[in-house]
Protein backbone atom coordinates (compact mmCIF):
# COMPACT_ATOMS: atom_id res chain seq x y z
CA UNK A 1 0.00 0.00 0.00
CA UNK A 2 1.17 3.51 -0.26
CA UNK A 3 2.72 5.12 2.79
CA UNK A 4 3.67 8.56 3.87
CA UNK A 5 6.91 8.92 6.40
CA UNK A 6 7.33 11.88 8.08
CA UNK A 7 10.69 12.62 8.84
CA UNK A 8 13.85 11.91 7.58
CA UNK A 9 16.27 11.07 10.40
CA UNK A 10 17.21 7.56 11.42
CA UNK A 11 14.06 6.58 12.50
CA UNK A 12 12.43 7.99 8.84
CA UNK A 13 15.19 6.16 6.82
CA UNK A 14 14.99 3.00 8.79
CA UNK A 15 11.18 2.58 8.54
CA UNK A 16 11.13 3.48 4.56
CA UNK A 17 13.72 1.11 3.88
CA UNK A 18 11.80 -1.99 5.70
CA UNK A 19 8.71 -0.69 4.45
CA UNK A 20 9.96 -0.45 1.11
CA UNK A 21 11.54 -3.96 1.30
CA UNK A 22 7.48 -5.08 2.01
CA UNK A 23 6.91 -4.05 -1.12
CA UNK A 24 5.07 -0.69 0.23
CA UNK A 25 4.95 2.32 -2.09
CA UNK A 26 6.75 4.77 0.27
CA UNK A 27 7.27 8.54 0.56
CA UNK A 28 9.78 10.14 2.52
CA UNK A 29 8.38 14.24 3.38
CA UNK A 30 10.50 16.89 4.63
CA UNK A 31 10.49 20.51 5.33
CA UNK A 32 12.29 21.40 2.29
CA UNK A 33 13.31 18.64 0.10
CA UNK A 34 15.79 20.37 -2.04
CA UNK A 35 17.83 21.11 1.06
CA UNK A 36 17.34 17.62 2.88
CA UNK A 37 18.69 16.18 -0.71
CA UNK A 38 21.76 18.60 -0.73
CA UNK A 39 23.11 17.38 2.38
CA UNK A 40 26.08 15.25 2.28
CA UNK A 41 26.64 15.17 5.88
CA UNK A 42 26.30 12.23 7.97
CA UNK A 43 23.09 11.75 10.17
CA UNK A 44 23.15 12.36 13.81
CA UNK A 45 24.04 8.15 14.38
CA UNK A 46 26.30 8.23 11.90
CA UNK A 47 24.28 6.92 8.86
CA UNK A 48 24.65 7.93 5.57
CA UNK A 49 22.31 11.41 4.32
CA UNK A 50 19.53 10.97 2.97
CA UNK A 51 20.68 11.73 -0.90
CA UNK A 52 22.56 8.08 -0.24
CA UNK A 53 20.27 6.57 1.00
CA UNK A 54 17.83 7.52 -1.26
CA UNK A 55 20.21 6.60 -3.78
CA UNK A 56 20.30 2.80 -2.64
CA UNK A 57 16.91 2.60 -2.45
CA UNK A 58 15.08 3.85 -5.63
CA UNK A 59 11.98 3.15 -4.74
CA UNK A 60 11.50 5.57 -1.97
CA UNK A 61 10.64 9.19 -3.38
CA UNK A 62 11.08 12.39 -1.32
CA UNK A 63 8.07 15.27 -0.98
CA UNK A 64 7.55 17.64 1.54
CA UNK A 65 5.61 16.73 4.44
CA UNK A 66 2.20 17.60 2.62
CA UNK A 67 2.93 15.56 -0.18
CA UNK A 68 4.27 12.30 1.90
CA UNK A 69 0.93 13.20 4.18
CA UNK A 70 -1.36 13.24 0.64
CA UNK A 71 0.30 9.88 -1.17
CA UNK A 72 0.35 7.99 1.90
CA UNK A 73 -3.12 6.07 2.91
CA UNK A 74 -1.53 5.13 6.33
CA UNK A 75 1.09 7.89 7.46
CA UNK A 76 4.25 7.42 10.02
CA UNK A 77 5.58 10.79 12.00
CA UNK A 78 9.01 9.72 12.75
CA UNK A 79 9.91 13.68 13.20
CA UNK A 80 11.72 14.27 16.50
CA UNK A 81 9.11 15.32 19.44
CA UNK A 82 10.10 18.76 19.41
CA UNK A 83 9.00 19.29 15.39
CA UNK A 84 6.14 16.78 15.42
CA UNK A 85 2.95 19.44 15.64
CA UNK A 86 4.57 21.74 13.27
CA UNK A 87 5.76 19.07 10.63
CA UNK A 88 1.69 17.95 11.10
CA UNK A 89 0.91 21.26 10.26
CA UNK A 90 3.11 21.62 7.50
CA UNK A 91 1.41 17.97 6.56
CA UNK A 92 -2.03 18.87 6.52
CA UNK A 93 -5.23 18.32 8.41
CA UNK A 94 -6.65 17.37 5.11
CA UNK A 95 -3.91 15.36 3.64
CA UNK A 96 -4.23 12.92 6.75
CA UNK A 97 -7.75 12.73 7.83
CA UNK A 98 -9.51 9.66 8.19
CA UNK A 99 -5.85 7.92 8.09
CA UNK A 100 -4.23 6.00 10.54
CA UNK A 101 -1.05 7.72 11.88
CA UNK A 102 1.34 5.91 13.45
CA UNK A 103 3.16 8.02 16.17
CA UNK A 104 6.69 7.31 16.97
CA UNK A 105 7.63 10.47 17.98
CA UNK A 106 9.00 11.10 21.89
CA UNK A 107 8.78 14.72 23.40
CA UNK A 108 12.79 14.76 24.20
CA UNK A 109 14.19 17.67 25.80
CA UNK A 110 17.95 18.15 24.18
CA UNK A 111 17.95 21.80 25.26
CA UNK A 112 19.70 21.21 28.86
CA UNK A 113 22.01 18.36 28.07
CA UNK A 114 22.09 14.51 28.83
CA UNK A 115 20.12 12.98 29.75
CA UNK A 116 17.36 14.36 28.25
CA UNK A 117 13.87 15.92 29.96
CA UNK A 118 10.36 15.59 28.62
CA UNK A 119 8.93 18.27 27.28
CA UNK A 120 4.98 17.16 28.17
CA UNK A 121 4.55 14.38 30.53
CA UNK A 122 2.72 13.12 33.84
CA UNK A 123 -0.66 14.66 33.21
CA UNK A 124 -1.05 14.81 28.77
CA UNK A 125 1.34 13.74 26.36
CA UNK A 126 2.15 14.10 23.39
CA UNK A 127 0.33 10.95 21.61
CA UNK A 128 -2.52 13.08 22.75
CA UNK A 129 -1.86 16.62 21.78
CA UNK A 130 -1.09 15.01 18.14
CA UNK A 131 -4.74 13.45 18.52
CA UNK A 132 -6.32 16.54 19.72
CA UNK A 133 -4.61 18.63 17.42
CA UNK A 134 -5.67 16.39 14.52
CA UNK A 135 -9.44 14.58 15.72
CA UNK A 136 -9.76 13.58 12.30
CA UNK A 137 -7.12 11.30 12.75
CA UNK A 138 -6.55 7.74 14.06
CA UNK A 139 -3.64 7.89 15.82
CA UNK A 140 -1.52 4.94 16.94
CA UNK A 141 1.47 5.50 19.45
CA UNK A 142 3.62 2.47 18.87
CA UNK A 143 7.90 1.77 18.32
CA UNK A 144 8.84 4.94 20.68
CA UNK A 145 10.68 2.73 23.09
CA UNK A 146 12.97 0.67 21.32
CA UNK A 147 16.13 2.32 18.81
CA UNK A 148 15.68 2.61 14.98
CA UNK A 149 17.49 -0.99 14.25
CA UNK A 150 15.40 -2.70 16.48
CA UNK A 151 12.47 -1.18 15.58
CA UNK A 152 12.22 -2.93 11.99
CA UNK A 153 14.32 -5.78 13.53
CA UNK A 154 13.06 -7.58 16.67
CA UNK A 155 14.60 -10.54 16.33
CA UNK A 156 18.14 -9.23 16.25
CA UNK A 157 17.72 -9.06 20.21
CA UNK A 158 17.10 -12.43 22.01
CA UNK A 159 15.33 -13.66 18.70
CA UNK A 160 12.57 -10.89 19.32
CA UNK A 161 11.45 -12.18 23.16
CA UNK A 162 10.80 -8.43 23.78
CA UNK A 163 7.53 -6.37 23.95
CA UNK A 164 6.37 -3.57 21.95
CA UNK A 165 3.80 -1.57 22.94
CA UNK A 166 0.61 0.10 21.37
CA UNK A 167 -2.34 2.15 22.07
CA UNK A 168 -4.88 4.48 20.38
CA UNK A 169 -8.39 5.12 20.69
CA UNK A 170 -9.32 3.64 17.18
CA UNK A 171 -9.12 -0.06 17.51
CA UNK A 172 -9.69 -1.03 13.97
CA UNK A 173 -6.37 1.30 13.31
CA UNK A 174 -4.07 -0.64 16.13
CA UNK A 175 -5.00 -4.28 14.85
CA UNK A 176 -3.96 -2.70 11.46
CA UNK A 177 -0.84 -1.29 12.87
CA UNK A 178 -0.56 -4.46 14.96
CA UNK A 179 -0.63 -7.10 11.89
CA UNK A 180 2.17 -5.09 10.23
CA UNK A 181 4.18 -5.00 13.47
CA UNK A 182 4.41 -8.49 14.31
CA UNK A 183 4.10 -10.12 10.30
CA UNK A 184 5.95 -7.10 8.76
CA UNK A 185 8.79 -6.50 11.35
CA UNK A 186 8.56 -9.75 13.67
CA UNK A 187 7.23 -7.83 16.47
CA UNK A 188 6.07 -11.51 18.81
CA UNK A 189 4.78 -9.47 21.65
CA UNK A 190 2.57 -6.72 21.41
CA UNK A 191 1.08 -5.61 23.71
CA UNK A 192 -2.13 -3.48 23.70
CA UNK A 193 -2.24 -0.80 26.75
CA UNK A 194 -5.77 0.98 25.63
CA UNK A 195 -6.19 4.04 24.07
CA UNK A 196 -4.34 7.19 23.10
CA UNK A 197 -3.74 8.65 26.78
CA UNK A 198 -1.76 5.53 27.61
CA UNK A 199 1.08 6.79 25.49
CA UNK A 200 1.92 9.05 28.96
CA UNK A 201 2.78 5.69 30.29
CA UNK A 202 5.16 4.97 26.90
CA UNK A 203 6.71 8.12 27.10
CA UNK A 204 7.18 8.30 30.47
CA UNK A 205 9.16 5.10 29.83
CA UNK A 206 11.98 6.84 27.89
CA UNK A 207 13.60 9.42 30.86
CA UNK A 208 14.25 5.30 31.45
CA UNK A 209 15.56 4.40 28.74
CA UNK A 210 18.06 7.05 27.87
CA UNK A 211 19.34 6.40 31.75
CA UNK A 212 19.51 2.39 31.03
CA UNK A 213 21.13 3.49 27.63
CA UNK A 214 23.78 5.54 29.86
CA UNK A 215 24.36 2.66 31.67
CA UNK A 216 24.38 0.13 29.15
CA UNK A 217 26.45 2.01 26.87
CA UNK A 218 24.70 0.51 23.92
CA UNK A 219 20.90 1.23 22.40
CA UNK A 220 20.27 -2.03 21.41
CA UNK A 221 18.51 -3.38 24.40
CA UNK A 222 14.42 -3.68 25.36
CA UNK A 223 11.68 -4.39 27.79
CA UNK A 224 10.58 -7.41 27.95
CA UNK A 225 7.31 -7.39 29.97
CA UNK A 226 7.41 -11.22 32.52
CA UNK A 227 3.74 -11.89 33.65
CA UNK B 1 21.68 -6.78 61.81
CA UNK B 2 19.52 -4.45 63.23
CA UNK B 3 16.83 -3.13 60.83
CA UNK B 4 14.43 -0.54 60.74
CA UNK B 5 11.16 -0.24 58.31
CA UNK B 6 9.60 2.71 58.04
CA UNK B 7 5.75 2.54 57.43
CA UNK B 8 3.11 -0.58 57.71
CA UNK B 9 1.79 -0.61 54.17
CA UNK B 10 1.85 -3.99 52.86
CA UNK B 11 5.36 -3.23 51.49
CA UNK B 12 6.72 -2.48 55.09
CA UNK B 13 4.64 -5.86 56.42
CA UNK B 14 6.37 -7.86 53.44
CA UNK B 15 9.68 -6.36 54.07
CA UNK B 16 9.37 -6.95 57.61
CA UNK B 17 8.83 -10.68 57.34
CA UNK B 18 11.07 -11.16 54.94
CA UNK B 19 14.27 -9.60 56.66
CA UNK B 20 13.12 -11.19 60.23
CA UNK B 21 13.45 -14.25 58.25
CA UNK B 22 16.72 -13.44 57.06
CA UNK B 23 17.48 -13.60 60.43
CA UNK B 24 17.78 -10.01 60.95
CA UNK B 25 16.72 -8.01 64.41
CA UNK B 26 13.46 -5.79 62.61
CA UNK B 27 11.28 -3.08 64.33
CA UNK B 28 8.75 -1.33 61.83
CA UNK B 29 8.20 2.21 62.67
CA UNK B 30 5.00 3.85 62.51
CA UNK B 31 3.44 7.34 63.66
CA UNK B 32 1.30 6.70 66.46
CA UNK B 33 2.12 2.49 67.63
CA UNK B 34 -0.88 2.58 69.77
CA UNK B 35 -3.32 3.29 67.10
CA UNK B 36 -1.55 1.62 64.68
CA UNK B 37 -1.72 -1.70 66.53
CA UNK B 38 -5.47 -1.19 67.23
CA UNK B 39 -6.55 -1.46 64.16
CA UNK B 40 -8.18 -4.43 63.26
CA UNK B 41 -9.49 -3.51 59.59
CA UNK B 42 -7.52 -5.85 56.86
CA UNK B 43 -5.01 -3.10 54.84
CA UNK B 44 -5.56 -1.97 51.57
CA UNK B 45 -4.17 -5.15 49.48
CA UNK B 46 -6.68 -7.51 52.38
CA UNK B 47 -3.84 -8.44 53.30
CA UNK B 48 -4.44 -9.10 57.34
CA UNK B 49 -3.86 -5.76 59.94
CA UNK B 50 -0.65 -4.90 61.16
CA UNK B 51 -1.47 -6.60 64.86
CA UNK B 52 -2.14 -9.84 63.40
CA UNK B 53 1.05 -9.58 61.27
CA UNK B 54 2.59 -9.04 64.41
CA UNK B 55 1.00 -11.52 65.78
CA UNK B 56 2.46 -14.24 63.43
CA UNK B 57 5.84 -12.55 63.43
CA UNK B 58 6.82 -11.82 67.28
CA UNK B 59 10.73 -11.32 66.92
CA UNK B 60 9.28 -8.60 64.72
CA UNK B 61 8.86 -5.23 66.96
CA UNK B 62 6.79 -2.13 66.46
CA UNK B 63 7.79 1.37 67.45
CA UNK B 64 7.38 4.93 66.38
CA UNK B 65 9.23 6.39 62.96
CA UNK B 66 12.31 7.39 65.56
CA UNK B 67 12.50 4.63 67.09
CA UNK B 68 12.65 2.31 64.56
CA UNK B 69 15.15 4.53 62.76
CA UNK B 70 17.51 4.83 65.92
CA UNK B 71 17.15 0.54 66.16
CA UNK B 72 18.38 0.32 62.48
CA UNK B 73 22.13 -0.64 61.57
CA UNK B 74 20.34 0.23 58.00
CA UNK B 75 16.92 1.97 57.20
CA UNK B 76 14.19 0.85 55.03
CA UNK B 77 11.59 3.43 53.62
CA UNK B 78 8.45 1.90 52.58
CA UNK B 79 6.33 5.00 53.59
CA UNK B 80 3.71 6.31 50.60
CA UNK B 81 5.62 9.06 48.37
CA UNK B 82 3.01 11.26 50.07
CA UNK B 83 4.50 10.89 53.56
CA UNK B 84 8.06 10.24 52.74
CA UNK B 85 9.50 13.20 53.41
CA UNK B 86 7.30 13.89 56.83
CA UNK B 87 7.71 10.20 57.59
CA UNK B 88 11.72 11.16 57.51
CA UNK B 89 11.66 14.07 59.53
CA UNK B 90 9.51 12.22 61.98
CA UNK B 91 12.44 9.47 61.98
CA UNK B 92 15.35 12.45 62.77
CA UNK B 93 18.61 13.33 60.79
CA UNK B 94 20.39 12.34 64.29
CA UNK B 95 18.68 8.42 64.20
CA UNK B 96 19.25 8.21 60.41
CA UNK B 97 23.08 9.99 59.82
CA UNK B 98 25.44 7.64 58.18
CA UNK B 99 23.53 4.69 57.66
CA UNK B 100 21.94 3.30 54.36
CA UNK B 101 18.35 4.49 53.74
CA UNK B 102 16.82 1.91 50.92
CA UNK B 103 14.16 4.04 49.38
CA UNK B 104 11.22 1.64 48.16
CA UNK B 105 8.67 5.23 47.74
CA UNK B 106 7.23 6.60 44.68
CA UNK B 107 5.59 10.20 44.24
CA UNK B 108 2.21 8.47 43.18
CA UNK B 109 -0.79 11.20 43.79
CA UNK B 110 -3.88 8.96 43.52
CA UNK B 111 -6.28 12.43 44.41
CA UNK B 112 -7.09 12.31 40.86
CA UNK B 113 -8.05 8.98 40.98
CA UNK B 114 -6.39 5.65 38.69
CA UNK B 115 -3.79 5.64 37.21
CA UNK B 116 -2.49 7.64 39.57
CA UNK B 117 0.16 10.68 38.57
CA UNK B 118 3.38 11.88 39.65
CA UNK B 119 3.95 14.48 42.55
CA UNK B 120 7.57 15.22 41.28
CA UNK B 121 8.78 13.86 37.76
CA UNK B 122 11.81 14.61 34.75
CA UNK B 123 13.73 17.68 36.42
CA UNK B 124 13.26 15.75 39.81
CA UNK B 125 12.78 12.94 42.28
CA UNK B 126 11.55 11.65 45.68
CA UNK B 127 14.86 9.55 45.57
CA UNK B 128 16.93 13.17 45.31
CA UNK B 129 14.54 15.19 47.41
CA UNK B 130 15.03 12.65 50.23
CA UNK B 131 18.82 12.89 49.48
CA UNK B 132 18.60 16.66 49.66
CA UNK B 133 16.65 16.85 52.38
CA UNK B 134 19.08 14.25 54.79
CA UNK B 135 22.28 14.57 53.36
CA UNK B 136 23.78 12.85 55.85
CA UNK B 137 22.06 9.59 54.52
CA UNK B 138 23.62 6.90 52.11
CA UNK B 139 20.27 6.98 49.87
CA UNK B 140 19.81 3.67 47.86
CA UNK B 141 16.26 3.99 45.41
CA UNK B 142 15.34 0.20 44.38
CA UNK B 143 12.58 -1.93 45.22
CA UNK B 144 10.25 0.67 43.79
CA UNK B 145 9.31 -0.96 40.46
CA UNK B 146 7.87 -4.09 41.62
CA UNK B 147 4.73 -4.90 43.67
CA UNK B 148 5.36 -5.91 47.38
CA UNK B 149 5.20 -10.12 46.94
CA UNK B 150 7.60 -9.57 43.85
CA UNK B 151 9.80 -7.53 45.72
CA UNK B 152 11.10 -9.99 48.36
CA UNK B 153 10.18 -13.32 46.13
CA UNK B 154 11.12 -12.76 42.34
CA UNK B 155 11.99 -16.29 42.28
CA UNK B 156 8.39 -16.60 41.69
CA UNK B 157 7.90 -14.83 38.66
CA UNK B 158 9.55 -16.43 35.80
CA UNK B 159 12.40 -18.32 37.85
CA UNK B 160 13.13 -14.75 38.49
CA UNK B 161 14.30 -13.77 35.09
CA UNK B 162 13.76 -9.88 35.33
CA UNK B 163 15.65 -6.88 36.49
CA UNK B 164 16.17 -4.36 39.65
CA UNK B 165 17.26 -1.25 39.49
CA UNK B 166 19.47 0.38 41.96
CA UNK B 167 20.63 3.73 41.63
CA UNK B 168 22.77 5.87 44.99
CA UNK B 169 25.69 8.14 45.47
CA UNK B 170 27.74 5.97 47.73
CA UNK B 171 28.73 3.20 45.88
CA UNK B 172 29.75 1.11 49.17
CA UNK B 173 25.55 1.42 50.18
CA UNK B 174 24.64 0.26 46.63
CA UNK B 175 26.96 -2.65 46.83
CA UNK B 176 25.55 -3.67 50.63
CA UNK B 177 21.90 -3.28 49.04
CA UNK B 178 22.64 -5.32 46.14
CA UNK B 179 23.85 -8.24 48.22
CA UNK B 180 20.92 -8.42 50.22
CA UNK B 181 18.91 -8.52 47.19
CA UNK B 182 20.91 -11.09 44.91
CA UNK B 183 21.90 -13.10 48.05
CA UNK B 184 18.85 -12.23 51.05
CA UNK B 185 16.20 -11.59 48.15
CA UNK B 186 16.63 -13.90 45.18
CA UNK B 187 17.15 -11.40 42.42
CA UNK B 188 19.54 -12.48 39.70
CA UNK B 189 19.48 -9.15 37.70
CA UNK B 190 20.38 -6.07 39.73
CA UNK B 191 20.97 -3.24 37.42
CA UNK B 192 23.25 0.10 38.41
CA UNK B 193 21.84 2.87 36.81
CA UNK B 194 24.34 5.30 38.68
CA UNK B 195 23.81 8.08 40.96
CA UNK B 196 20.91 9.29 42.88
CA UNK B 197 19.53 11.11 39.71
CA UNK B 198 18.70 8.08 38.45
CA UNK B 199 15.91 8.16 40.63
CA UNK B 200 13.83 10.03 37.91
CA UNK B 201 14.04 7.24 35.18
CA UNK B 202 12.79 4.53 38.42
CA UNK B 203 10.17 6.75 39.22
CA UNK B 204 9.06 7.53 35.81
CA UNK B 205 8.67 4.28 35.01
CA UNK B 206 5.94 3.82 37.29
CA UNK B 207 3.15 5.57 34.93
CA UNK B 208 4.09 2.83 32.54
CA UNK B 209 3.58 0.19 35.49
CA UNK B 210 0.40 1.38 36.53
CA UNK B 211 -0.98 1.05 32.82
CA UNK B 212 0.76 -2.54 32.52
CA UNK B 213 -1.51 -3.82 35.74
CA UNK B 214 -4.63 -2.40 34.65
CA UNK B 215 -4.29 -3.64 30.78
CA UNK B 216 -2.73 -7.15 32.39
CA UNK B 217 -5.15 -7.00 35.47
CA UNK B 218 -2.74 -8.11 37.41
CA UNK B 219 0.16 -7.04 39.82
CA UNK B 220 2.65 -9.92 39.37
CA UNK B 221 4.14 -8.63 36.33
CA UNK B 222 8.06 -6.99 36.20
CA UNK B 223 10.46 -6.35 33.47
CA UNK B 224 13.37 -8.15 32.24
CA UNK B 225 15.92 -5.60 30.32
CA UNK B 226 16.79 -7.77 27.46
CA UNK B 227 20.36 -6.84 26.23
Amino acid sequence: MKIGILGTSIVGKTLAGKLSSLGHDVMIGTRDPVATRARTAPGSFGEPPLSAFLADQPAVTLGTFAQAAAHGEAVFNATSGQATLEALALAGAANLDGKVLVDLSNPLDFSRGMPPSLTVCNDDSLGERVQRAFPGVKVVKTLNTVNAYLMVAPGQLAGGDHTLFVCGDDAGAKAWVTTLLRDGFGWRDVLDLGGIAMARGTEMYLPLWVRLYGALQNPNFSIKVVR
